[in-house]
């Protein structure tokens, strides 16, 4: 039977607020806001001003209040919001992919601890349902792996690079006049954001848990007219791409740019859009499409969660409990092109398998097949841009195999 | 607690097949099959013939058996086995569409009298979670209409006249030979069977029984050259597209080929894919893209639901508990080109609002907007093709409004 739910928000921003009149648009969901917690006392509201406080003990000390949903922006202040609400008895539902990538193992904990439900199906490509499916209609396919497009903001900034030839700039300015770019953009355009969502999402599709610094994550900060006029030449178009498999007892995942050919599935999921293709042993390939950037998007997420609470849902995490002895690793070698400007030194025999290389307009194209501790090592040096090949293949690290040698020009 | 459930199967085709083995790989499914009813006696069977029974009675009468898997063709032999097996205090998991579109309101009857689950996610969409979204996710989104291919077969037989060119009647033997097509292709050309799946999503959407002869259909059996050359001219493809919407409590609904341009999200579902567009009030457009026809995509539907019983899963129906007084109409204009050989003649007068028309080949093109009632009249005829126009506008039906006539040369 259904139960009616009275809620405790923290943070008003467009989440919120979109939260606020579907709820009073919505006619099945017995749900009702009963205080909302912000920070600054001094912002005009849209709302009568008793619905407001500015202590968070207003939410967590009602004993009215069955849920908090935590919409804030820092991640440090909205675990211990988390933390307080399950140890007062309330089910929380967040949307902070950030602080649920660092602590999700011991949410996972305390949510068994106390007895409450932790839903976050907003923390993870907007409005697209995957960690629901992950979780309840993918439990018993056997997942081989999933890779998509887990930014709504760098997906916008690339297709207006690449739709409308936009500067790097002018198109990240504009995906945050639009609201798609987090406070801090190198969230976005250093690939942590999607990063987060993979180490989230990486436990409900293979039952295991891996923390943010252990996944390698790069960006398109680092992006060159050469690596676009390579993708323009061949078709490609390029893609922020967050992708994690399994292989025997393993899984890898890391998040990278990539090119990708006219035919692959990612290649027209434009603007805002968020997209997930999950590859079972049986469904084979299905892909979910749906806009990941934006208060609605998101909040209709939340508002699933909040419904899903009305009849006790929690997520089971069924495939922590049926797997055993998973592992995550970075022990990967991928096809990588690497530019790097002049000055750079990298060796042809650096790479486990060298392809090709040339050099044009004073930058060095490198392609080749690299291990991931390579490819993390270059990343972090200025002026080295990676991008995954288009089909890139990836092989279990091996032995440094005896490749000519290729002098730079 | 997961439960250990035994299986009865009845059928033993590509899906059953696949689905046995997959049951033998997955670590954490709970469920064995214990006996399989097949009709051939005479058929060899790759497994242990003390497995199979020719009386469906050995398995409605087992009490070991929780859960009856029904996988046979037959409609009205399939509901007959349904009954009984929910009699037999048995939970009953399908991809009948064309029975469960037939019976659906009393299968939702049967389930509370009985308190036994029907399960049916692979009789829409094939391995595309659709159900399990509209019924859980979408529950509080105000969702405002649904579109999509339905239909693997058409879809693939329209692929390969659009991308090999090839003849219709070769394209259809193709998908026949690769298991695509219904045993009886009428099914599948005729728009039967995307509209059976139609009658299913729109109870799970919108909170309503519809059944199929309520529901207009349209398929591609009459496509002409010259519907092709429009086509091509214009840089549109040819989908058959089911779809419902919402409009205040109405709800309208149809199955109909449609000129489809280039960014449409349904122009690049090739093949034997299936797709569904779910469109809500807050969480905008989302797709969903799956293989939709073929044993191992239905198989692993399938296999989601005999997981769902694991957990003593039950569709809630929420729609249908929450919204009131929805009903469902057929009056409504669309805005569509009616192809139509020499010797038949529909009067412009015919339209609510006539748009254009020519003569090309011995054969009359009309265009404009016309009403769903003769829509569906001409649709009867012989050597008339009916197409929606590319985006086509929906209008409740109106009094005819005055246009000029057109005289056909």
């Amino acid at each position: 039977m259904k139960k009616n739910l009275t809620l405790g928000l923290f943070g008003f921003g467009c989440v919120g607020q979109g939260l606020y009149h579907v709820l009073n648009e919505t006619q099945g969901l017995k749900a009702s806001i009963k205080k909302i917690c912000v920070k600054d006392p001094n912002k005009t509201r849209p709302l009568s001003s008793s619905l407001f406080t500015f202590s968070g003990d207003d939410i967590l000390h009602d004993r009215d209040i069955d849920v908090v949903v935590e919409l804030i922006d820092d991640a440090d202040a909205a675990f211990v919001i988390l933390k307080k609400a399950l140890q007062h008895g309330k089910h929380v539902v967040t949307a902070n992919k950030k602080m649920l990538a660092e602590h999700l193992e011991e949410i996972y904990f305390l949510q068994n601890k106390y007895n409450r439900s932790v839903l976050y199906e907003g923390a993870v490509c907007g409005s697209i349902p995957i960690l629901r499916n992950l979780e309840e209609y993918y439990d018993n396919d056997l997942i081989s792996g999933l890779e998509g497009i887990f930014n709504g903001s760098t997906n916008y900034i690339l297709t207006k690079i690449f739709e409308e030839k936009k500067s790097y700039s002018d198109a990240l300015q504009q995906a945050q006049e639009l609201g798609f770019a987090e406070s801090d953009p190198a969230l976005d355009v250093k690939g942590y954001d999607p990063k987060f969502k993979l180490c989230i999402a990486i436990t409900h599709a293979f039952g295991l848990f891996v923390t943010p610094e252990n996944v390698i994550n790069l960006g398109i900060n680092n992006l060159h007219d050469l690596d676009l006029k390579t993708a323009r030449e061949n078709g490609y178009t390029i893609k922020l791409i967050a992708r994690a498999f399994k292989s025997g007892n393993t899984v890898y995942g890391f998040v990278a740019p990539q090119f990708v050919e006219h035919y692959h599935p990612l290649f027209s999921v434009r603007n805002e859009y968020n997209a997930v293709t999950v590859e079972g042993a049986f469904s084979e390939k299905q892909l979910f499409v749906g806009k990941g950037a934006g208060g609605y998007p998101t909040g209709s997420a939340v508002l699933s969660d909040i419904s899903a609470l009305t009849y006790d849902y929690r997520y089971e995490y069924k495939k922590i409990r049926q797997v055993k002895e998973v592992i995550f690793s970075n022990d990967l070698c991928l096809d990588v092109f690497v530019r790097l400007g002049n000055g750079k030194n990298i060796s042809t025999y650096d790479f486990e398998e060298f392809h090709s290389g040339y050099a044009a307009n004073g930058q060095h194209y490198l392609r080749g097949r690299a291990s991931l501790s390579k490819i993390k090592e270059w990343s972090q040096w200025k002026d080295v841009g990676i991008i995954l090949a288009p089909q890139a293949k990836f092989t279990k690290q091996k032995q440094k195999s005896e490749v000519e040698d290729y002098s730079l020009a």
